[in-house]
């Protein structure tokens, strides 16, 4: 081996040792999120005003690995100037992280909404959520595995079932409207009840938006087909 | 001039050329994204359901041009290689032609709730919209200029104006609660159009992201200040 092969090996070496540590990274930040949505969800159904706000609070730690991933992305591009997939994959990270911290921030949203649900009397429909949320959960689980292990099949199951999660978010649409005309007087809870459904619904899309990143580096070309939308709220 | 230096010239030229394209048709594409929202909004106010529908349809450009963006990056980071300054364009080009087609989602999705609110009695408070509308659409407008001339005060000014359309937003929402008490037949309709001015006010929130991405192409540092974020909705 001459000198220009061996660092060459040594820089192609660091390269995939570097992505390697972002990608452990962006998926313990998935992980995060998916906890951030846990704790809220478990303070929405406890009624715990104090964990809702550690859980809003907790937000900043995903805003702030967001920006450290986005300064690693920028160093790696300048300092390796990466082709091809590696280059599509550097890529497919800032993306992945973007969305990871949007779900954080839906995540957080539905802490605060729990802390305006605690001011009035409790609306029993809230029991509906809780396995909307497990779902977006797994979702976002499954597509921080399929990310760590390059693994495309695995990220279109993702991007698939999400379908079941639009369902479930049409049914729990229509139970609040049909709540909130039987009893007005729940009309604000119910409305954030609302809201904290679509945040959740919102989280699966962006799982999806990862499983779509996951395809383009795998395979190199963009996921797209007629996607089973099934969002039915827009025909109440 | 020896050979090296045109040469490098030459590289120097071409980039920032493949940049000022780029730009142009991200503002292109910002400007498209403005007249999707006037579009659905106007159907809206007319409930003209095939103008509606034209609205959603249209998105698909605005979907192709984010697509098109992308690859554009990809390629100029492969052939470019670019460093410092450049690098930070190149990226917040690629966030900002995404945050563009969220706005372009959000003004598709209005389209589609206003062809459901045409299945039901009008309601007179879809007045209140427009104004906002106007707001947010003045906001994006504003960005793109900001952008195109890479001028950081005028992107701070639009990220400080955002407070005005969340306090819009907050007037509302509301507006809309008290209906919806003051006659349940409105709960359906007007939980279209809460989540109509939801996705009026997301459009500002994408607008100060773009705000931000230009703050830091001119700036070099991340617009971090305390954020006069005036949703109060959760206080109701």
């Amino acid at each position: 081996m001459n000198t220009t092969t061996a660092a060459h090996d040594h820089i192609v070496k660091s390269f995939d040792e570097e992505m390697s540590r972002l990608t452990g990274e962006i998926a313990a930040m998935g992980d995060l999120a998916v906890k951030q949505l846990e704790s809220a969800m478990d303070a929405l159904g406890k009624r715990d005003s104090k964990a809702a706000q550690r859980a809003a609070d907790n937000d900043d730690a995903l805003d702030a690995q967001e920006r450290q991933i986005s300064d690693d992305v920028l160093r790696l591009l300048a300092l390796r100037q990466p082709m091809a997939r590696d280059l599509r994959e550097i890529l497919a990270a800032l993306r992945i992280a973007s969305d990871i911290e949007r779900i954080g921030d839906y995540a957080a949203n539905v802490a605060k909404r729990s802390m305006t649900l605690n001011l009035s009397a409790p609306v029993p429909l809230v029991g509906s959520l809780p396995p909307m949320a497990r779902m977006a959960g797994r979702l976002v689980h499954e597509a921080m595995r399929a990310y760590v292990a390059h693994d495309a099949e695995m990220a279109h199951a993702v991007w698939e079932r999400d379908a079941d999660l639009d369902t479930l978010y049409t049914t729990l649409f229509r139970e609040l409207l049909t709540y909130m005309m039987e009893d007005p007087r729940s009309i604000t809870a119910c409305t954030h009840l609302l809201f904290i459904a679509k945040n959740i619904e919102r989280i699966g899309d962006h799982a999806t938006n990862i499983a779509e990143n996951i395809w383009f580096v795998v395979r190199g070309e963009p996921l797209i087909e007629p996607r089973t939308k099934l969002d039915r709220t827009l025909e109440t």
